[in-house]
């Protein structure tokens, strides 16, 4: 570990460093070309390349570096709470409570001029109380939609999803993205229409 | 695979889903905290947020906005023209020009007004042409540095990589950041001490 004599320094390195955790939290969705799931080091980057391309359709105005940052940084509590899977009933009662702590421990390695702001980001986020947040959030349920149709819903078979749960997910898409919105339920009448989703 | 009525967005998202092969792309760097290396979707979003974290330490004024966008993009022509080893210098020598074919190829799935946009980030990147360009070049030559170095040198020893070799590319980082050139300094030379690095 480097610890240069500079106590700011030192304490970014420790978080990128720490960082380095998100590479190995593997999420439900497969990525496209390897039989192996996607980790959330990847599908932050991918939210953030979506950031870039797609921002013309949030609904309101969006900052786009807020969004970019948002999305960079909204999984890093799994670092220590782990990946919950949407459809997990159990896990999610239990995650608010994990995910504040480990916001409480991640946040803190940074310099308190930089750890409570990327904390308000992923508050935010998780409250869907700004226009970034709720394109952040349309964002990040819209992309492992697409990859799970693309791979002709391997994570849903594995998991004997339901076009219901999956529905039950899409309000959020239409609050950040309309258009997004529509691409979501596209996508859920053609996964239905194939057999991907159980029709019920 | 997914066809809007729609040709820009049909577009944006066939661009999208191409992205989805950065995280098939390995490069020479391990992660830390798993024996595999790191493949390049999730390089850039740790570049990422080194870049959210340690943009104070750019030489100059930089638009963090356009930092990000330059890293998340920096790799994508590698999903055509592969990665190539810092130090393979016969891999070197036809890189620019397989990097343009694939710049070619990828920049032009987008629509007109975005592809052009994003390709110009990449050139001024690998020119080193703007701010941004060189803070982006210095973060994407101390990332691994750090990473190596933490993992105790495994992929220099791999490689049987010298001291020489990586001072060489050091130059690029000081361009970006004195702070982070000064960082790069100090692990090399412990890392040679340490015998991390053949001191040659």
């Amino acid at each position: 570990m480097i610890i240069p004599d500079d106590a700011r320094f030192s304490d970014q390195l420790a978080f990128l460093l720490e960082m380095d955790r998100m590479k190995n939290i593997y999420r439900q969705t497969y990525v496209l070309h390897e039989e192996r799931k996607e980790n959330d080091a990847e599908h932050a980057w991918h939210l953030a390349m979506l950031a870039l391309v797609l921002h013309e359709y949030a609904n309101e105005p969006v900052d786009l570096q807020k969004v970019l940052a948002t999305v960079l940084i909204h999984d890093v509590v799994e670092i220590d709470a782990g990946d919950t899977y949407a459809y997990d009933d159990a896990g999610n009662a239990t995650k608010a409570e994990r995910e504040q702590r480990a916001a409480d421990r991640l946040f803190s390695l940074l310099p308190p001029d930089q750890g409570p702001y990327l904390r308000r980001l992923w508050e935010e986020f998780e409250a869907g109380s700004t226009p970034e947040a709720r394109f952040a959030a349309a964002l990040d349920r819209i992309q492992p939609l697409l990859l799970n149709y693309t791979k002709h819903g391997l994570s849903w078979k594995e998991h004997g999803t339901r076009r219901s749960q999956v529905e039950g997910r899409m309000q959020k898409i239409s609050e950040g993205s309309e258009k997004l919105g529509e691409l979501a339920h596209e996508i859920i009448r053609r996964a239905t229409e194939e057999g991907i989703l159980k029709n019920e």
